[in-house]
């Protein structure tokens, strides 16, 4: 087989040593799984190849950015082709009059965010792991992140996408025009397909001009219903920030044990992060504090890169620091509705309290995405497995309330057990109809998303 | 067969009286077709029993709003079934907490402006033909509108959608959080789809908080360059209009001459409005201002509603006005990319000039949308048949700029035989296979889109 891919890609670009089939394995998920060979395209052509070639000789497929995904949707099945595209990290365009950048798929995102700093720009979509994820795994995942509030997430900035289907079909979908309609939209449907519809190559991305000035307030409060009272507050005032971002008090002692950074002693804070022009930007401002304080809260406000980087580093530090309470976490990342965050919140610590298992939540409190952690040691089997039990009931609870499973990081292996939860019969049905239509053969990231 | 619609609905639901299949059977393109029957569904359940009916009996069924497209898409195919939404017509729920209304697929996109008006909402796809298309019709063809440079089009504000498939398969796809990631996206697959996948129901909408302000400017070019290059300059400094619209000479003496509005002698005008707070928007106003002064325009500013007003119905008298150079318009609304507008526009006065036909241009210039109207007498073949081939030069220079054959009218049947121009083979044939899954019998608005 090695000798058949010898015949595409030069030997630099093909291993099956033992140490990067390990390496490729796993992702965010701690899942693992033992790939046939990792494979590196420079360019579409290469994939085109490869994808050729996987399809003669029925060899599953999977695209791989950073593996930074924490559902196991970049975990190889035993005995596939991993198909890292690391080293296409071209920014081919970047085009200030028309607002849009082209980009290789594994272009990582704060890299890109980087060159377009340096020209007055900004691309909004900014997962937490920005500093390591790719543009391909972004848009396999319609990837999210704190300013998604005011900016949208990744589908809205995705112009154009160059993929590559089973047998090396390459399509392009999409357009470098604001508006089009013509024939079906592609494009939004590879968006978040995560990898099991194509690979994709290459993308055109929408930029935007940086705003004028930014001021991040810190909030915190000693009772829960308030932080999301504020939230709803702030938002039906007409104000939007730039990010709305929420940590329980588990969160913040966890942050302060790990690695001190002043946040105090806080039953929940909120992140709120104003940009725009300095007039409206300082005018929201007091309101926000005037809000916050009507509510009984303190307020920090940082209006220099520094002060707010400090607040950031907090903010970034949680995940890492939750494993001060125990050595596995089970991280889902369910939406609600704005109005029903409060009731989620009250519901996540009535859970946590009756079953004695600690669960943490923190993220995007401004559009009602919440990081659900339950901290449990994986060890003690008794324990994991009523943790495990909790997903379900939190699942249904988000559901009752008008909510989804995923509001960022999709289905991948570990949420697709209850898929079926939150999509209908007639919609899975169409759902697998597309996915034959695609992948005929079901070679493409096989096992993802379907249960 | 009569008859056994009766079993289904009530008699005041069925009729096959001629003048009904006169009125039912012809849009805003003139094109015309006469269907077998005019059914009026009044719940989703009517439509599931409808498209379960027409399955058994093999009848293609057509979806009507209030048939003001443009490209032949809500013409029905001979002894079709016109399934006119327009009893469905509820406005089901109003959420300020989240944003979002549920509505019928047959609520008037002007009257859910009025009722949302009232309660300091607007929801930002705005229809030139607004006061009477409906929100189902403005799903099944992505809508734009003016205002689609600063909030995008309709996609952007479909949050959910149930719709029934052939055999009567209800389907509910997209939720009410502002983000999810579960499973395919079938909910932007209709968007756009024109009636032919499924027939929309019910959806729910993202609105927004109306803003502090309006402002709106009047700039008059003496040549076409200097207009283009504003829309241009003004974008890159960073300002994003609520609206940037555009007319040419033509379009402003066929306005002053039917009903003269005091827009005067131009070779071209721009419409700008802008919205925000009052402060941003004073200073964007004086700088917008000062570009048009420094490519030698004149300025005109409106600040109340009355004044403002004055302006838009000028601008919305485009279109009938039209009609005082030649009896028939063949009326395209390309896209291009916006730096290439101003080449785009030049390239559409040269070809009017060595043609001898009125080609008449104006449309959303923000966002590079130009409605394109090549003017002719019907009667004269000769020239009509090469007004007719105007269309594909037209389009040719359109891809050699990047862009796009429709913006906002969709392909419908007028511009089927086109498609290929611009969807590759790969392309088109998932988007038949997309058709065949959705529709295997081919029943769901026949003979539109694909060539």
């Amino acid at each position: 087989m090695t000798i058949r891919l010898s015949s595409l890609l030069r030997d630099d670009q093909i291993s099956t040593e033992e140490a990067d089939l390990l390496c490729y394995g796993f992702d965010a998920s701690q899942m693992k799984g033992k790939p046939l060979s990792v494979l590196w395209p420079e360019s579409v052509d290469d994939i085109v190849r490869i994808l050729r070639f996987s399809y003669e000789e029925d060899l599953p497929v999977i695209a791989r950015g950073a593996g930074t995904a924490t559902t196991g949707s970049s975990v190889p099945q035993e005995g596939a082709l991993v198909i890292s595209l690391e080293r296409m990290k071209n920014i081919v365009e970047i085009n200030p009059c028309d607002q849009y950048v082209v980009v290789e798929a594994g272009v990582i995102n704060g890299q890109l965010q980087r060159e377009l700093s340096a020209r007055g720009f900004f691309y909004p979509p900014d997962p937490s792991s920005m500093n390591f994820c790719t543009i391909g795994g972004n848009i396999a995942t319609n990837a999210g992140g704190p300013r998604a509030i005011k900016y949208g997430v990744t589908r809205r900035y995705v112009m154009e996408i160059e993929a590559v289907l089973p047998e090396g079909r390459l399509i392009r979908t999409g357009t470098k025009t604001i508006k089009s309609v013509v024939g079906y939209d592609l494009k939004d449907l590879l968006i978040g397909s995560e990898g099991t519809l194509a690979i994709i190559a290459r993308a055109t991305l929408a930029i935007r001009p940086e705003p004028e000035t930014i001021i991040t307030i810190l909030a915190s409060f000693s009772d829960l219903e308030a932080s999301g009272n504020a939230v709803y507050r702030i938002i039906s005032s007409g104000i939007t920030p730039r990010c709305l971002e929420f940590m329980d008090r588990m969160a913040v002692e966890a942050v302060e044990s790990y690695s001190p950074t002043g946040l105090g002693k806080a039953e929940s804070l909120l992140i709120i992060e104003l940009d725009g022009d300095v007039k409206s930007v300082q005018r929201d401002s007091e309101r926000v504090v005037s809000i916050v304080h009507s509510l009984k809260g303190d307020v920090k406000v940082a209006e220099d890169s520094i002060s707010r980087e400090q607040i950031w580093k907090a903010r970034r530090a949680i995940p890492p620091a939750l494993f001060s309470i125990a050595n596995t976490k089970i991280n889902e990342d369910i939406a609600v509705p704005r109005s029903h965050l409060t009731e989620m919140l009250v519901f996540l610590r009535g859970l946590s309290e009756s079953s004695g298992i600690p669960i943490v939540s923190f993220g995007h409190a401004g559009d009602g995405n919440i990081h659900v952690n339950i901290m449990v040691n994986r060890e003690d089997e008794e324990r994991y497995g009523r943790a495990k039990e909790l997903v379900k009931r939190i699942f249904e609870e988000t559901l009752r309330l008008g909510g989804t499973l995923s509001g960022e990081h999709g289905i991948g292996v570990t949420k697709s057990e209850f898929i079926n939860m939150e999509i209908g019969h007639n919609e899975m049905d169409l759902m697998r109809g597309i996915k034959r239509l695609f992948d005929y053969k079901g070679l493409l990231n096989p096992g993802k998303i379907f249960p």
